[in-house]
Order: C-alpha cells, then sequence, then structure tokens
C-alpha cells in the first residue's frame, strides 16, 4: 500500500518516512513539502541517499494517491486535508494538535489560539493513545475512515507513567488541600525532560547548539500546552475506573541529547498504600516496608500492561532512562516509593521521535489496518 | 598565606586549586596526595602547566605549613586531619560528608555507615551554608580554630531555593497527609539534576562517556544521601523562622554536562498564598491572578537575599539554569507558581563544582578570616 | 540457525548481537561472557529486554552448539576459539587483530607484542574487508571453513577512501622526497576523528565523561596500532591494480560523540590529475577547472564502487559527517580537490560500531554463507 | 579608562565584555548593537546579570564615549568606524576580517566579495597576532592611533603551530611537486576541528543542536576564507626568516563541543631534519631515532617561543588538547614526528572565543597602552 506524508521534511515527518519505509505492509510512500516542493526527499536528508528518494508533492497529490495519510505539520493547518481524506475514505492520522482535544473546543481555542475550521470532524476524532483508546480505532476503523489525533510527546511518557497509579486507586485524594475543586485527588507532579528534537527543524535560539549544550534548562514553566492534553488523558483514565481525577503539575526541561524524553512522576499515595512509621526523616533509610511495598506496586504496573508490546515495566533494581528506549518504540517504566513512604515516584522513558511521535503513528496505522501492532517497529533499543 | 589542600587531585580539590590561585590573600598552596605522591600537580592536570605547579606532599606535610586546610578526601578518613588541624590552632574546612551532621551520629552512621572517630570535634563543629551560618562561623572563628563541613552540592540548590518560602510561611501544612508526623509542612518535592563532574575524578561505568552521553538517567532514586542533609537543614531554617518543618522528597538525575546542579522544587502553598478559583483544568490559563502573586512571592525572594553577594533572584521573564551561572560561585533562583495556583515552583542553578563545593569552601575560607565575601569568587558567568 | 558470539558483552559483541537479532537467517544466538558467564545478557543491557534474552554461557559451549562463531574479544585470546571451530568444520569470525595481518607475523608481533599460537591458522585466514577480499572469501567458504579476520574500524574507513585513488593511478609519486623507499608513492595523510564507543565498555579515563566531553584530542600520535593495518591494506591494493604502495600517515582523534568515524584524508595528485595554473595562493579561489576535476574523481570513485551494497560516492555538494552514517553500514564517500590543486583530498564517514565492527562481521557471514550482502544490515541511517 | 565595544551582544562581543569587565586598567564599558539597540546588555545576556550591566547604544556614542574602541561586526561594515576612531585619535581592534589584508585589496576583494571604502585606513593598519607584529604595534602605537585587524581563529592556531617549523628550515621543500610555484615548501596541511561557538550567536542549520551534536562535520572543505589568511601569515614569516613560504591546505571540521579549536599540522621535513632507514612500513614502530629528533624540535619550538606568555610547548607525552586550554589565552603546542620519519605533526589548541578572538584582542590593546600583555588575561584553563 502507499503512505502518504504530509509535511514530510519536519523532524518527525522524516522519522515517519524512515519508519514506513521498513514496514513490510507499506510498498511506496507519497511525500509532500511546502518548503521544498519539487525537490527530493534526499536532497533534504542526504541520510536518505540509495534509501528513500522521492519528489516532495503538493499536499493534494499526496492524498490523492494514498492509503492512509500522515500529516506532519504546524497546529492549525491540517483540518482541510482531514476533510479531504474523509472524502476519499481513507484514515488520516495528524501528528499536530488539532484533533488531541476531541470536540472541546474552549480546550483547544484557549490553548493554541484557534477555532476548529471543520467541527464535525472533531466529533469522531479518535486521540490515538493506543493504551487508552485502542477498542475504539478498531471499532471504528471498521465502519469507516478514521481521523487520529496523535498524541503530544510529554502526554505519551506522562499519561503511560501514570494510568495504572490511578485506575487502581493508588492516588492518594488530598482532601481540599490547595483548591476548590475537592473532587480532584493528587497533585501529580510530572517533572520532564526532553531531548533536542522535539523542538524540530527549524533553527532557533534555544535549539542553538552553544546556548543549549552542556547545560539544562526549564522552559514555559506552568504553562505548557501539554499540560491540558495530560489532564485530559488522565480525566478520561479516571472515570473508565471510576476513580477522581487528579490535579496536574508538568514543568518541561530541555537537556542536551539529541532524542528521548524522560518523566518522573510523583503521586501521593492513598492512604490504603502508603507507608507510615515513626522515624525522623534524617535517620531513615529505605525500609523493607517500602521496598516490599514497591514491589508490590511493580506488580501491578506490570499485570496492568501485560498485554501491551510496548510498555516494559522495568525489574527491580533497574531505573528508566532514555539511553535504554533510544530509536524504539517502548516506553519504559520504573516505580519507586520514596523513602518517607508517602509518595509514588515513576519514571518513564521513551524515544520522542518514536514512541512520542511517528512510531506511535505507525503503531496507530497497524491497529486501524488490523495488522500486527508491531509490524515496522521492531527495532531494538541502542544503548548509544 | 599558605592554603593547604589535602586531595588536591580529585576534581573537587583541582578546582579549588585553581580558584585558590587566583586568590588575592593566597600567597602559595601546599598540595596533598595519596594517589600521586612525589609527582607534580601540573603533571596530572597539563591544564596547569605554567600556572599551578606544586608537587604533591604528604597530608602531614601540607598541615604543618599551612594557615587554613582544606579536605577534598572521601568520606570516613579526613577526622585525623581535621584533629590536626585544631591542635596547630588553624581552620578545617571538609569536603566530605563527615561534618556535615553537626553531632548527630546517628544519622552520619544510618546514611554514611561510619562512627565518629573523634566525637568532641563535632560539637564544635559548623555546617557551611554561608546563607544559614554565617554568623556562627564569624563569632566562632573570633575565638577559635573552625571546622567546617562544606555542604554537599546537591543540600546547597535545594535549601537556598527553600528557604524564603519556608520562614515566610508560605509552605503549606497538608494535614495529615501521608504519615503519622502531624506536625510537618510539604511535602516539598526537589527534582534536580546534575552535570558528571560530581562523580568525581575516578572512571566507573554510570559515567563512561558512551554509557552517559546522549541520555538523562535518574539514579539513587528514593535513597541518595543527599536527602537526610536536605531535610536537616530545612528542619534548621524552621527552627529559626519558627515554622513546621517540611517532609523532603528528593530525586537526582545525572545529565550529559560537565558542570551545573539545576533543582525544579515543587512547593505546596499554605492556604494565604493559593490562588484558587473554578475553572476546569483543561481550559485554565496562566492568569492575572497567579502572575500577581508570583511576582509578590519574587518580590519576597529577592527581600529575603537582598544581602546575599552570591544569590541572584532572577527577574520576571527569566528562568534559571546552569549555564547561566557557568563557572561561578552564583545561585540564580526563578519562581514561578504552577498554573492551578496550589504549588510554588522554584528554580535553582548552581555550578556544582563552584557554588557546589570548591567556591562554597573559598567563601566560607573569607568568611572565616574576615576577608570580603566575594575575594576569590569573581568569575562573570560563561553561557558557554 | 545459530550465531555465536563470544564475547558478547563488549559494546562490539553487544551490537552485534543486536544486529543478528533482526537477521532473517538467524534463528537463534549463543552468547558467552567471562566476566558474566552464568547471568543473562539484558540484565547487562537492559536496553535488550523483552527482545534479546539470552544466558550468558562458556565459550565452548557457544562454540559447540553454533553454526557460526563470532569472536568480540581482546587480542591475543582468540586463537584457540579459531581453532576449535576449524575442528568443527564451522566459520569464525574475529574482532580482534589477530588474524588481521595474514601470516606476518612479524607486523603481529612488533605492534601486538605477541607470537601466534596456532601459525598454520593464518596461513589460510582472510582479513575480512568485502571490498577487497570478498572474492577470495566466496571461494574459500565453497571448501572449507574460514577464519575472517574483521578489519579494525579505522582501517575500513580509511582504505575505502584511498582504494580508487590509489588502483586508477591518482596518488602522486613524490620523488624520494621522504626517505630510502623510493618506489612509495604519497605520502597519503588520513586525520580521523572516532566516537567515544570505539573504547569499549571499559571505564578509562580517557573516556570519562568529564574528560573527553566538550572537547577534541588526538591521541597515539604517530603510533597507533592501526597505522600498519591501513598500510598494509593499500600495499595489498596497489599490489592488485600495479601501482606503486604508498607511504601512510595516520592520526586519529577522540571526538565527542558516541558512534562513527570520520576520516579525512590528503592524496597527492599524480602528475596528470594536479591541477596547475599561476595565482598567488592568497587570491585563489576554487577554480572551474578545479570543480570539474573534481566531477570527473567522482565520477571515477563512483564507478569504481558501483556495484557495492554499502558505499554511497556522495553527490557534488554533500559532504560525508557521521550523522549521515549514524547506525547504518553505510560508508559515505565525497572527493573535494584542494583549491591549489594539488592534493585529493576525501572524506569519508562510517558508523564505527556498524561498518567499522558488527556491520562488517554479518556481511562478511552473508558473504561466506551466499546470502544476500544485505540481508540484516538495512538499516536507514539516523540523522540524530 | 573607558573601552568601547560596537557589536556587543554576538558572542565574540560578549566574551570581550566578559574580559573586559575583569580587567585591572577598564573602568568601564561603553556598548552597542545594532539588533538591541536601547535595551541592557544583562537582558541579553542573563548570565551577566549583577557584573555586567550596561545599556545598548549606537556604535556613535561608544566612539564619542571610549579611550579605545573594539568593534566584532559582520565583516565590511566597520570601516567607517574605524575612520571616525582615528579622527578621535583612538586605537581601533576590528574582529572582522577587513583589516586582516594589510592593503592587499585583491585578496580581501576575491574572498569577502568587498572593496575596501577607505583604502588609507589599510595602508597602516596591523595584523594582531602578537607572536608577528608586537614590534610594529608597539612602535606605531607610540606614535598614532593604530587600526589593528584582529586575526581569524583558525589562523591564529595554524600559523602559530607552523612558524618555529617555517623559520628554522625545518619545512622541507619538495621540488616542484605539485604546480609551478617551484618556489613553495611544503605543502603544509591544518586539519583543524571547531566549536560551535565559532558560527556565532545567530542560530542556523548547520548550528541547530539535532544537526551538530553527537557528529563531527567537515566544511568548506578547500574553499574557507580563512585559508588565505593562514597563506599570507605564512609569507610575512617565512619573508622575515628568508625561507621559501610553504603550500597551505586547510580543511575545517565542526566537532560538538562548544569553544575550542584543535589544528593537527603536517609539515613535510626537510632533508636535514628527516630520519630515514629501511624497515617495511608494517613492521616499524615509534624508534628511538625519531623520539630523539621529537625532543629536538620540542627544544627548538620551546626556544622559539620563551619570551611569549602565552604559548606552552607542552612536555613529552602531553598531547595538546581543546580542553586544557578552555576560557584561556593559551595556545597549546605538541610536536610529534611520525612514524616512518618523513612529517612533523604539530598539534595547536586555543581557545577560539579567548586567543581566537576576544582574548587576542585584550592582549592587541595591552600592547598598544604598553600595559603587562597578561593584564586581565590571567584565566587558569578549566578541565571541564
Amino acid at each position: 500500500m502507499v503512505a502518504g506524508i504530509i509535511g514530510a521534511t519536519g523532524y518527525a515527518g522524516a522519522e515517519l518516512a524512515r519508519l514506513l519505509s521498513a514496514h513490510p505492509k507499506v510498498d511506496k510512500l507519497a511525500l509532500s513539502s511546502v518548503s521544498f516542493e519539487g525537490e527530493q526527499i534526499q536532497d533534504i536528508y542526504p541520510n536518505f541517499i540509495g534509501r528513500i528518494e522521492y519528489p516532495l508533492l503538493k499536499a493534494e497529490d499526496v492524498i490523492a494517491s494514498s492509503d492512509v495519510v500522515f500529516a506532519a505539520l504546524p497546529h492549525a493547518v491540517g483540518e482541510p486535508f482531514a476533510a479531504a481524506c474523509i472524502e476519499r475514505r481513507i484514515h488520516y492520522i495528524d501528528f499536530s494538535a488539532d484533533f488531541r482535544f476531541d470536540d472541546d473546543e474552549a480546550a483547544y481555542n484557549a490553548w493554541y489560539g484557534k477555532s476548529f475550521q471543520f467541527p464535525e470532524l472533531h466529533k469522531k476524532s479518535i486521540y490515538g493513545l493506543p493504551e487508552l483508546n485502542r477498542r475504539r480505532m478498531k471499532d471504528l476503523a471498521l465502519k469507516e475512515p478514521v481521523i487520529i489525533g496523535n498524541p503530544g510527546c510529554y502526554p505519551t511518557g506522562a499519561s503511560l507513567g501514570i494510568f495504572p497509579a490511578l485506575v487502581k486507586g493508588l492516588t492518594g485524594r488530598v482532601f481540599n488541600p490547595y483548591r476548590k475543586h475537592t473532587d480532584r485527588c493528587g497533585p501529580v507532579i510530572i517533572d520532564a525532560a526532553s531531548g533536542t528534537s522535539g523542538g524540530g527543524r527549524e533553527p532557533s535560539r534555544s535549539f542553538h547548539y552553544s546556548e543549549c549544550a552542556d547545560s539544562i534548562a526549564p522552559y514555559k514553566v506552568a504553562s505548557h500546552r501539554h499540560s491540558p492534553e495530560i489532564s485530559r488523558n488522565l480525566d478520561v483514565m479516571a472515570k473508565e475506573g471510576n476513580v477522581p481525577p487528579p490535579l496536574v503539575i508538568f514543568t518541561p526541561h530541555l537537556v542536551p541529547m539529541n532524542r528521548g524524553i524522560l518523566s518522573t512522576i510523583y503521586i501521593p499515595l492513598s492512604e490504603k498504600w502508603r507507608v507510615t512509621d515513626d522515624y525522623p526523616d534524617t535517620v531513615r533509610l529505605p525500609s523493607k516496608e517500602i521496598e516490599a511495598k514497591t514491589d508490590e506496586i511493580r506488580g501491578l504496573y506490570t499485570a496492568f500492561y501485560k498485554d501491551e508490546s510496548f510498555i516494559r515495566v522495568l525489574p527491580k533494581g533497574i531505573t528508566a532512562s532514555t539511553n535504554r528506549v533510544r530509536q524504539s518504540n517502548y516506553c519504559d517504566i520504573s516505580v519507586h516509593v520514596d523513602i518517607n513512604g508517602s509518595t509514588l515516584i515513576v519514571i518513564t522513558a521513551i524515544d520522542n521521535m518514536v514512541k512520542g511521535a511517528a512510531g506511535q503513528a505507525v503503531q496507530n496505522m497497524n491497529i486501524l489496518f488490523g495488522f500486527d501492532e508491531t509490524e515496522g517497529l521492531n527495532a531494538i533499543p541502542m544503548l548509544f
């Protein structure tokens, strides 16, 4: 089959081209680029020479010649392409935020400053986190062409680390601690760090080598647009699990590495899961009791994800880090309980370009087409 | 005067040699090294050629010929040198954890697995965080030779970011949320990232280039030995401010950069400081009210540190990052309030080798000798 | 079939395990490790969890159960394993220098300080650079089990860049310029830079993050053991082409990157290929004549390698760099003529762990077994 | 005194501000910026907060209020400022290429595509490499205001490594080997690598983190504009030494590091200095004879630079690398003789922002004003 990529010359689009070129079910690509229309993809990415050699077409021509279309575009430009795909009766997988908020136009508008152009498209579009919405995707795809809002990179790593603790009732409900919303548990704090490829291909000061090398910098503290996406994911999952949704606090950092997102997540444990005792903090060491509780929680996480191909709950003694998932579609998860017994610390690692973008999109394509979910996503992580 | 360094060939010792060589009050260094005794420091550090050229002596010879002694040694070996210095009536500044717990041998023993060899030395030793103990250091130095326990790198960055919020009553008291200790506020969560020089000069797998480059890795999650040191600092400050001490949760990460520690600190705001409203999280954006509260807190931090030479509370719009303090003795602090109004996010950045080790030791020397506190510590941060 | 790896826990061995695990003709691996015997490979390399999970056996057991054996061992320990493989009538591919010098024991002894233990094995062993010895490998493998000396990383990148210029007569013969050996052309200067993975998994000062990050350092200047291997390759190729062999000068550098070797090669052009004129150097700019000569030479290189699957002679305007071959088995080559018309500058880039080690070994296995040479080596280079 | 910097917000200008702020003879800075006129320098470089706080003025105002003016501007815009300074009778030190070619307008025009606007200014301007032109600078400054063309970064590292070999007759004269210019010795090959700060502050694809991290890339092969500058320097020095000037071949590479230039320089030895014998290359090892010759040459280099404050000819066994000169004004030099005895390999390391730009400019200022040459340039290199 022919897979089309609109916006193939950005980093996410090019990574997708690399993955799809090795996908056993994909025979050919159709690529477009506004910036480089008429050129060849391998002139823009000489690493593709001899392997991925296609002309860069107009978006319309990509849609017309493809059996599935991916759009790796800036926010707020892809809706017409989605409409065209639906009209052509083919699936459409969108990398931007445009279809990540279902029909919650208010949220989209608040954070991205745009209105929906084709509101009806959002009624049936599905947020493409397989671990949350696989069933819906499968079912709808049996009936009609589907629009997928491919998740943001941070929300993927964060949500996957919190889901089990949330629906299994580990997340503490702090009674009216912080605000009027007495119905929320938490707060769940996500302290995350991303590699530079998340910033895309366009040069800018923040991603200029001399400015970001050999340093770590938080950015958009308390104001990043992935906050509401994470919140929404947890709300959905909480509803499914019939548990209160959590407050979310999210801080992203830029780290001098090419790929990867690490999320260190702090979840206050509910009364039942908390480990309590009377040692003063300055003497307390990790206790047997905490170790046992950690093992129990690890078992719970493992069970929760037992049917997932791309989630690895790491064994005792191994902590998630980004170099263990490099270039793969895995989300690694390690679980820890804080020394004072109050808080679950979950660490997740993904490759932001794969599970955080292009790989997840391929996974979604596999689901929509009924392929084995791991088709084309078999890369074994490279340590370096 | 002659400044002695015992353990001059480790990274912290060598950095100290570099700083002291440029110190206007220091005429000469006396250096020792167990590993390289008899060699010259510039053979071990060829970057010193022509500038810092001294033989590496025995520790005893350093003590005998110095007017002040620094020890940059592993834990649990420096006490005899401290005793010798006190006997010689000279100040002794220790980089290890040996003198960081005052006379709390239980805490030291729990975390470092050792007993005090000279318990009486710990009765008068002072934890050398100038912003906490300057007055005590000055006073005692007027009377007798002083033993300083130079702070750990993480505890320096963490404590300085929390002190104002703690003593000014911003830190929320979460009633009995987590454990029996109903008297503690918090928890205060410190998510920190360090450069590789913190791991010292001795090669090991964790700091092998191919293992740590291009990746971020948490380590010693919920079990790092700097946790009790941070807790103790906050307990001391809380007592001074007559406020409840906080629970502390601390997670360190290794980042591929040579120098620097960034601490992203989450402090639950007390009722008085909390910003509350009714917007659902997925729509909420940073509000005017939150901005105003942030300005107020920034002003409070600025006032708190107004007499400190090495603390820079950053103006609105600038977020702390490690490349802004590189090679300097500064601790940069930026303050933020989370979008949901519940939590203060404080970010601090230090150079782990300077304010986190050698620079702070020089600052302590300046205090003990009554020099201007900035003598020898005037380096302007290098962006790269 | 079962592929055995002796020394599977070093970087080259682990990379080989990664490649072979995805090889369509390999059903199973048998792995050994002296250091970690009895453990599982995924405990040493958690990135392999769920994908490459094997116990670490004794070398003898690997040999006994495999259809082909690779040895990724230090120098001077593999000969007995080679002997055992030949006795078991299976091919043996050695990553060390032991079988890189054919039967030239004097050269091996001079540079590696060891004698041959099984001299007769070296009479038939083949240096496994496919572009040089493919025919010999194929032919011998039809008759009997073969011992392959898998090439060094630097010699691979250097030799492939020089071969065409050498046999096509581009390399100038500088009459008696430098020494008594009036029969040599050149000198050919190879200025090369390697990523850190070339230093292996064992921690050492040179590869300690703080010592090698953010810096470039030449090492073993005028004394690296890959010099004689490069010289020998060129001598063999010169003999085949009936041209004089060149003098070789080789300088390696360590660069802060995980993977890759870049070789910048300076080849004095022979009279026929030289571009001459009368402009003073300070005014001269790249001329049309030089551009034309460069195109001609590029054509010649392209033709020379036209049947090679893994060599990409880059088109005009694109210069080889290591990020364009990352994780692939490619050797990229770009050709340039110096502004003064005297010297050909050839730049080659390989991934030191793939074409420079494990990938080339798989390529050799493919040749020995008559598989398509690209089997299991289809990875498309990752830009980052 | 007041030091003015026109173009203070580029990397070189900001580094100069950092150095001059710590210069004991400089009381105050006057800074200008076209891009940020009206703002404060510490808003652009928050690392300067509390230390370097000046408004960004117009260039004219800087000239009017300064006792010496530095211009860190793009090429071809600074001449009017030079003219204005001369009129005001103050020294002018230019970082661009505008005054690096003396009155050789043809060379400047060929490489930079511009004509001189004020040709008469170039008649007396001096190329500011102190090791070449110190005397001329001193003498002229006694009489009148001087225009200094501050050297390029690559030409500094390259020239300093070649000068002694050239004037002491070590450089071989290869008779008519390459071209009609039978009067030139060499070729001298300079294979150099630069950190990213050399590319300046303006974001671009080449210096975008994801494009240049974890990789090494040659650029402007056989066409870099520093080639003619190097050639010119060597021609001048050859003339002084009454030896033939060399042909120069220069290839720059971009390496993922913030600062530093390493030059690996290949100089064919003249008959007298060559070491010859009859060992075949594949057996030959570094010989006693070569070692002795290397010692002799090292001695010669040491003697040549014995009065220079910023040149360190490294002792036997130590090879120059960029992390040994970091942030300092040093040029480190190590000398080696190739294993085949034909070629001298000289390696030089500088910090491209200091000796390669701002530090050298301060050194020139010190010379012009008769200050001690090391004033304000006492930074001890940081290993990391």
